[in-house]
């Protein structure tokens, strides 16, 4: 049976299975999402990123096959497989353009998948599938139009309009780089002032260091010692302490975080402006003054701004529910 | 007969006009569109914003009913009616929440309309509907998703996916209120730095007007004089003739528009930028620079950009035509 008559065959039986794949630089993640967009059961392998790319893949189907085995069902009872990457991703056609923690370029990765698998596959970017992990099962249930915002290494974006995820052309929802100080600090991507340079984990660790340097006497000092560098923790916890250098500090940061919210909502004015990466671990240290912020600062005032700034619930599942929510 | 029954009759009879009014500050403007995008007749009247509101949509009307006429047609054979306005618009209920070209706020616009013209009503943003009139009619004829810059007294916006206006919520596409560079020059938004601030014609004239300031021996000074004030022609003209002066205006300029423009390009991976507004008279001066700047600075550099920057077609036709675009 060919591919498209599965597709209807398993339709019309009513199988609700969907698999969700993370592909990331370290691990494979599989798991299998049924019709309450539950994750019933998982399988994780590591992805050795140096080897041929054919093999990934292979372990990939693999993965899957680990997962299905642990629900109890089989990979054909499934009706459609979702895989996410951080990377430039070509969705149309299923392929990765450029993935910088794989090192893979022109990867026709759905192709590849269905000689393993022979499903509808869909390849998308991995915050893309975490934002519509967030909308069909966590923070952000039930909204239309949200943007998330995941705040690590760098800054990554996800943008879903009218429920759907929003793949623009080739790459695109790169929402960590517009600028917030154009001509500012160098960003990873070559341009100058980028949000990410400002906003992500890496640029808080940045200012932090930089902070300490000037002011060696802060309580970020022995924190660091302690935890064995600058992470992104320390310098919220030094300034509930009350040290005032750290304080600084996160004071800076959430404005200029704040501020890169405030451009997403005057583009966009989502219901949700979703926030995930380990700095949310702060919670309403960090959405109240940014609540308060845009409600001030965005395009026509408190009047008119109906977008609430939330902290994304899934972690890490996010993005294997949100990418067996796609139907292709 | 209803306004459903009526509509539903009208598309049996396969009637195929739409009317389209762009609502100004200065003029009401309406046109009548046809099945082939064609705007076959005009009609404008002045706005009188100070007298009020309801007698403002009755002159609407009006205005509606000298185009039917100039056209040959009746009102009741048109379909649907789309306006559009430079405000904060909340399009799911016809509601032109603030305009401040009209100092208009929370007007229940379609329904007072609905009682002049009894036919489907959308109300949407003016950049909204340039754009919508551009894909249908204009410059980005067939394209699916596109940003629409209108550079004028302020920056407006307009976005269009999968070939539809987006709406977000109440506002939303005020793609002139994103940071460029935050912290700087204060924005008529209230806020510091948008792209406003950097990228309008304002901007444009404040820049050259200080450029001349510091160097009065510069050419801008003779053109500023004939022309009774400065304007955003002049130092394009003036940079032409060699000036240098003026020169350093425009390439400032020139950078910060690519700025915000990659911004675009980076979130929304467009199939085309459009800009409108005087200073689009310019052309490929405009466009060249800026192409070659999204194929060097946005995110995945020419490898993944097929975004191509073009100057809008339709000047202030595009507006009527994509208001009459909304079938609502």
């Amino acid at each position: 049976m060919n591919r498209v008559l599965k597709g209807i065959d398993n339709f019309m039986k009513q199988k609700s299975y969907r698999i969700g794949i993370d592909l990331g630089g370290t691990n494979i993640k599989a798991g299998i999402v049924d019709d309450d967009q539950q994750l019933i059961a998982t399988a994780s392998n590591p992805t050795k990123a140096d080897r041929p790319w054919q093999e990934i893949v292979a372990d990939m189907a693999e993965t899957v096959r680990q997962a299905a085995a642990k629900a109890d069902i089989s990979v054909e009872a499934c009706r459609s497989v979702g895989i996410g990457n951080p990377g430039v991703i070509d969705s149309e056609n299923g392929i990765i353009v450029y993935s910088n923690n794989i090192s893979w370029k022109n990867i026709p990765l759905a192709q590849e998948f269905r000689k393993h698998i022979d499903l509808p596959v869909h390849v998308s970017n991995d915050a893309n599938c975490a934002a519509m992990g967030e909308v069909v099962a966590g923070a952000a249930r039930g909204c239309k139009n949200v943007i998330l915002l995941t705040l690590g290494t760098g800054v990554g974006g996800g943008i879903i309009i009218n429920g759907q995820v929003y793949e623009g052309g080739i790459g695109g929802a790169e929402l960590g780089h517009a600028t917030l100080i154009a001509g500012g600090k160098l960003c990873t991507c070559g341009r100058r002032g980028c949000i990410e340079s400002y906003c992500s984990a890496t640029a808080l660790i940045r200012e932090a260091d930089e902070a300490l340097a000037k002011h060696p006497d802060s309580m970020m000092a022995a924190m660091k010692v302690q935890a064995g560098g600058m992470n992104g923790k320390i310098p919220f916890d030094a300034a509930q302490s009350g040290d005032e250098t750290a304080g600084a500090v996160v004071s800076q940061y959430i404005e200029w975080l704040a501020e890169a919210v405030t451009n997403y909502v005057n583009i966009f004015r989502p219901e949700v402006v979703l926030l995930s990466g380990g700095v949310c671990a702060q919670g309403e240290n960090l959405t109240k003054p940014l609540n308060e912020y845009i409600r001030k600062f965005a395009f026509g005032g408190a009047q008119t701004v109906n977008t609430t700034v939330k902290i994304a619930q899934l972690g890490n599942n996010a993005g294997i529910i949100g990418a067996a929510n796609f139907w292709k």
